[in-house]
């Protein structure tokens, strides 16, 4: 297989997403962890996060008082690198960020049994580190951390924050390796019970809409939260389950997949060129549990034309029409879907 | 590791599964695509498809008027290749086919939203192609259609298909790679929430038994559907969890397995070789959710000797004796257990 | 990559587990397989087994009379190795024991159809066999046994076990690979519904917790029963998703996770080694389903430093506080919540 070489562009977020800046304090030291080792030189990223209210009983992580998202920040680190977060907690009940993937001491667990989280009104700082994969001294391999990641409150409502996370305090977390391609544009997707993005599909609130150019290199981060299970499914475009959605050999076993089904706490994520062998067009992104489409969990990826275009005819899709956020029954999908088609 | 040679052999099918012989019109030319890209030359297979009614309120696909089945046609195609497929709908209400996997524009993606569905009594043109590995101009992998993949109806009932689905609108979609090993027989089992293959284990509809020649090598598609998960048993029998269900070198990581979860629009597949290594018998394929397996999902593989005899000993499974169509409490599969060891 | 080479260390079990030591009848001896071949030499390990009453309704599996747990004892051979189980019913209704993974005939499959189950007060002879991986003679590859796999009850309550599994007829099947490094500390864990290892997790009957050195190689066995799916989550640690938990290679596309779906009958398994890159402290294993947690499916993976301390802060979970075995809604885990915060 050739070397890969990728231009480093620059990286585009979606809707409810940011990437981290490199942060203002930057520090290339190495640093001790707590087996003693001493990891190689990554860059140090510091940023401030706050726990805030929203409306309608939402909660959100916001890297600016007042700016809290459902998604959170979407927190975009490299293989090496160390993530420093202050959490200010603005809330008045006690609230934390727990992150999967990544490396952190158990002071940092952000659960109650370990004291980790933050009071009302509180602050805590909680570090988050990352290694390049190596190998261990009997030729056994430590995967690096490169991966789809997230965070999540583990404190609200319950001590493994069913309540935070049930109003939206998530966001993505992506640890990329040297020489992986980058993306044009990242999409964070959350599957969090009903909603997507805790966005329930009813009219008023519309799950998100992702656009792209034909060619885009497009980075889905797929995360599910809550009680259900889902299964992702991507009209027109399909991915390799593995590490970053592409075969790494002409030999690689990997299936190819365009439906996934996840769990709450999974997450996954790969990289797609927007319309590659099938061009332009509102291709629908939905979970395929079908009373969980029916009930709204369905959203485009709308590939435009160089121009702006997009291929062929469209109308949106019939949603629920009751302002509930409760799940409804199949009746009531059917109705939607009468009402769509009289809308059109 | 060795080249691979197979002797190409005649295809042979499961019960409610048609392979699609080379069409009427073949073609050999190049395909441009959406992309502007010239596809290599593959070939073109021409389709004619009918939606029907059945009875007890089902639906099927089928090759040929008053010939439709559930599951629908099975699909067979190489790398490369496209299906024209023209659907004929025969029911009272608007009806569509949607593929996973494969390669189409967004006019033949089957759904209200882009008006590519069939009114009654009309038909339509839906046209599938496919590709072959081939590398981006980055030195990435653009990954070859190959697959376990299935299509389905997306507008019965709600504009997801959910009545279509549950009545029987679908069936089995797969692509082969140049290489690959051919089945001696391919058998395509769906996990229609509590039916397989819309059979509900119940006496009188009776799930699917599929029989092999010890030796055989028996390919199994593994479709789910509905709103329920499963996991998918066979005994005495496992496979690699990766494409084709087998390993590709010696130092192959994917796991084994014989049980896996699977939920709606999920698709895998896998070949074994009947009876390898355990012989002859009647092996029970079922899904492992406890309550599914006692309240009818659970069929066999039976694998026969050369003389045509099958080893051990076998009675019927207990099943429900219900003759409804919902599911059933434990205490419904204990009553069943009883009555089915007073039968034997 | 280099050669691996590991130090033969002794294998140490978990609470509810035992290894199965070298029978007294050793035999290496080819076995002769149902399909004629000649099986290379293996160990023949010769075990017996109890299926005996607990208290509370429970059921389990012993190497001894009186030494039933749940799980059942940890069934630990090599590729090629055979077990013969002789399993004595000292219930009062018919039980057997089928396995998942490995090779038998059809009579040995532990099921009342093929008439191969254990009445009450009987006694059966079960052989499980297991084969390295090789090559067909069409240049495919048999994968080999090895995986992380379990066995258990298919008779009692229903045709499939239903009674049997959820009163904890069930236990772990290691079947190692030469050259797998050896782990030091293995641990078996059992999603069975809303328990673990059938404990319920409220006051009094608490979910196990697990135990090693900071360095440890710990293995995890982790096992699925009875109706619903999970999630399989474990703080501060991840495992590449494949056979053995670690990649082979550094090109190894496999997906590294710390958070995993699983339904009834999926067995996974995989090695870390304690506290690696995130030092000594109480590590949290739950189901990330966020009731499920709540309700009380959730331990301790206890990592502790060389002199026996433990890092970090810590006080218990809270639990529900009900002695119901029954799943409770949301109300009652935030009760137990407050419960716990004022015992501590």
């Amino acid at each position: 297989m050739p070397e890969r070489r990728f231009s480093r562009r620059t990286f585009t977020t979606g809707a409810a997403a940011a990437v981290v800046a490199p942060a203002a304090a930057l520090s290339t030291s190495a640093a001790t962890r707590p087996d003693g080792e001493v990891e190689p030189k990554g860059v140090v990223k510091n940023v401030t996060m706050y726990a805030e209210a929203l409306p309608n009983n939402q909660l959100g992580y916001g890297l600016e008082p007042g700016k809290a998202t459902i998604p959170g920040p979407l927190l975009v680190i490299d293989e090496g690198d160390t993530l420093v977060i202050e959490l200010n907690n603005t809330l008045d009940v006690p609230v934390s960020i727990h992150p999967h993937g990544v490396d952190y001491t158990i002071d940092n667990d952000g659960t109650a049994m370990t004291d980790s989280v933050v009071p009302p009104g509180g602050k805590r700082t909680y570090t988050w580190s990352s290694h390049a994969q190596r190998e261990r001294s009997d030729g056994t391999i430590v995967a690096g951390s490169a991966g789809y990641w997230h965070y999540h409150d583990h404190m609200v409502g319950t001590e493994h924050g069913t309540g935070g996370v049930r109003r939206g305090l998530y966001g993505g977390l992506i640890v990329r390796r040297k020489g992986d391609p980058l993306p044009d544009k990242t999409f964070t997707i959350v599957f969090n019970d009903m909603t997507i993005n805790n966005k329930t599909g009813v009219a008023g609130d519309e799950v998100p809409n992702f656009t792209a150019k034909l060619g885009d290199r497009v980075e889905i981060l797929m995360i599910t939260h809550g009680e259900l299970y889902h299964t992702f499914h991507l009209h027109g475009h399909r991915w390799a389950d593995n590490r970053t959605g592409m075969l790494t050999s002409a030999d690689d076993p990997t299936p190819l997949t365009d439906n996934k089904i996840c769990g709450p706490g999974d997450s996954f994520g790969f990289q797609v060129v927007a319309g590659e062998l099938v061009g332009s067009g509102h291709w629908m992104y939905h979970c395929h549990v079908q009373s969980h489409s029916d009930q709204g969990m369905a959203g485009m990826l709308i590939v435009q034309n160089p121009d702006g275009t997009v291929a062929g005819k469209h109308r949106p899709m019939a949603v629920p029409k009751a302002a509930g956020k409760d799940a409804k029954g199949a009746e009531g999908a059917e109705d939607a879907k009468a009402s769509g088609h009289d809308a059109h």
